[in-house]
């Protein structure tokens, strides 16, 4: 059966969620485990109690609310993140949490019971923006990362991911572990992309999800004064890196028709105006549905590091820093997804995730599917990320749809 | 007649200045204003006072220090400056204050009066790293800047120069000017580059100085999720940079055989791994000897940051911050440094100086010159700069005796 959710208390509660650590642009800067990020908790915390939900956090400050099923089977889990990037916008993962919320309210409000338990859930630090690696919280949980290991994951200040959990307040109880089967999850997140909104579709059906390989790089030159260093003296780190920063670039034309490749972050020392760069230090990312083709492109940015140390007579050291391996999601989910949208009389497409997402590990532990919203204009991680309401109202209403589908209606 | 400095205390006046803002790895870290600035400057003045010499800060922070000549003629001014780069040597323009200092003294030690008065002198933010532009407080002097407009520079954190003159105490109630006709004026500094030493000389006798054009270059393309962004959706701003970046590294190859042109600095927003860079800024720094070279060097930068923004489809905005036209040494003052390092039996080698130095601005009120002391390895602007003990005291020795030989030995 169809599941409308109130689109008034839906588009509130977004709202809501959007005010905790807003920027002035429209946008959020609420990084994994920040003084934003414990407020925004502890407002979802509320909501999780004020639904009646038993809630849990674990060991690694996932959140949960569980709304208990008639029968004694595995549970539904539905959710995705409420941290952010740096400055990114108010969609992302926060329209999948609120609309898992949502969905258990408009359960309640209509009085529907049903035979599976659903779990909503908030993953800690989805984003890997403070603290690397990214979907840390669900990596942790699915049994992917050692929580030990990631415990001790430092931000640029040096400050660790355990302190921080235990600062904000959020280093839980109960085991950062599944603790029993589940049955599936489901998330829903904005697609971060141009491909669905291009295919004119209402809303996507996500069909898997590209693998990616992250790495760092970093050339070690000599800083030397601009002025009195002949230009056949110098061994410039920044002039070795951009040559990489351009191979990177071209690399996808050379490989997978969706393959991505993206240098995001570069810092540059001593860093002025008047020295030879001694070193520069950036990461690299690339992602493809295929992992043969990853495995290709990271061989070629190896070879383009070395090429260009020897050009510019410069050290380099590549750190490999994440690797998610392609993801297809089983056909119960993908067809309960796509006929949940069918039933409420969406135009829905069928499209790959360009994005990992919080599914790609929980796609270890049970069934996956997710449902995209259209991201106009591509546009994501960013302030000017912008789903409208009606967009995001009908991939609510379809993950909800499907979750009722997955958890089963209860008979009175 | 030769004037040999007493190594022992020239080199103990080179420690004592070396202690100040010292770094783990030998090296200095006394920014312009900073309070490791506002250390050096307090011994520097204490050292003045115990030399008898009458004092003097200027009201942009430029101290001085007169020895009376015998006749009323216009004063010899000798000296550098003593701040340093983020991660400088222990050299730099501190050789040339205490080499100036030395000079005083061992005037003093042997009874030797000048016809000219002797003034020495440590110029206000040389360096250029905290406050830009370089050469700040001899400009100011000089009368090539103007000097509410560089109180007004800010530091990355917003604070200006005037409120750090006055934080330290250093904004001085004389005005930052001449006031009286300058004889000339002679500097001591490290080469900072590895011409001098591929010589095989032992002190430089420098002819003049290149000239320079700084500037900075923004592109600002579209920060996106690195993930579900196809390549041809992209703005990527930092790909513009690196296209950029790679230019200004061939450009010297394309223009004068003493050309050389830098990116120094660079700084990627949003700088995450995961996101499409929106913004890139980056400096860039031309040196040559010729003004038609720089001005042809500074039209192919702004040509290959039009095809760059027009390749990667972003913006693009060109500050520029800096000009120094090139300067040549009057014979004066260049025949008085190669006389003297004649008289002491040095090797000397004339030859240009590849960096701007305090002479630059000083040359547009007197006749200037200056000495050059070896840079091993050419290493400049960083820790690892060196300068033996031997080739420090024989720079100063060539300095202390060309300005003895300006100011004139006073009859008995």
């Amino acid at each position: 059966m169809e599941l409308l959710l109130d689109r008034e208390r839906f588009v509130a509660t977004m709202q809501a969620q959007a005010e905790i650590g807003a920027t002035e642009n429209g946008g959020l800067h609420r990084l994994a485990l920040s003084d934003a990020d414990k407020r925004v908790r502890d407002w979802f915390a509320a909501q999780l109690d004020a639904a009646g939900l038993s809630t849990r956090v674990d060991a690694f400050g996932n959140m949960f609310g569980r709304r208990e099923g008639t029968r004694d089977v595995a549970p539904v889990l539905v959710g995705s993140h409420l941290d952010s990037q740096p400055y990114g916008g108010i969609y992302d993962g926060a329209l999948g949490v609120v609309a898992a919320l949502e969905l258990v309210r408009e359960l309640d409000a209509r009085g529907i019971g049903t035979e599976r338990p659903i779990e909503i859930v908030n993953w800690t630090n989805e984003e890997g923006s403070r603290f690397q690696p990214t979907l840390q919280g669900s990596g942790v949980w699915a049994g992917v990362h050692d929580i030990d290991a990631e415990y001790a994951r430092t931000d640029d200040d040096g400050t660790t991911v355990e302190d921080e959990l235990e600062r904000i307040g959020y280093k839980g109880s109960t085991p950062a572990e599944p603790g029993e089967a589940y049955d599936s999850y489901l998330e829903l997140h904005v697609e971060q992309g141009p491909s669905l909104e291009a295919t004119g579709a209402d809303v996507g059906v996500v069909t898997g999800i590209v693998g990616l390989r992250w790495g760092a790089i970093t050339f070690r030159g000599e800083a030397n004064h601009s002025g009195a260093t002949p230009m056949h003296h110098r061994k410039d780190a920044l002039v070795a890196a951009a040559d990489v920063i351009t191979q990177v670039r071209r690399l996808p034309s050379t490989l997978g028709e969706r393959t991505v490749a993206t240098v995001g972050a570069l810092d540059v020392s001593p860093n002025s105006i008047n020295v030879v760069p001694g070193t520069a230090t950036f990461t690299y990312g690339v992602r493809d549905p295929s992992g043969d083709v990853l495995d290709d492109a990271v061989d070629r940015i190896h070879a383009a590091t070395e090429a260009a140390a020897t050009q510019e007579g410069v050290d380099w050291e590549i750190d490999e820093r994440a690797t998610a391996t392609p993801v297809s999601f089983p056909d119960r989910c993908v067809d309960s997804v796509e006929r949940a949208a069918a039933d409420l009389g969406y135009d829905a497409v069928r499209l790959p995730s360009g994005g990992v997402h919080d599914a790609t590990n929980v796609h270890r532990v049970c069934d996956a599917g997710m449902v995209f919203a259209v991201s106009e204009g591509g546009k994501s991680h960013s302030e000017a990320e912008y789903t409208s309401w009606d967009d995001c109202h009908r991939a609510a209403n379809t993950l909800a749809t499907a979750a009722l589908d997955l958890a089963g209606v209860a008979s009175d």
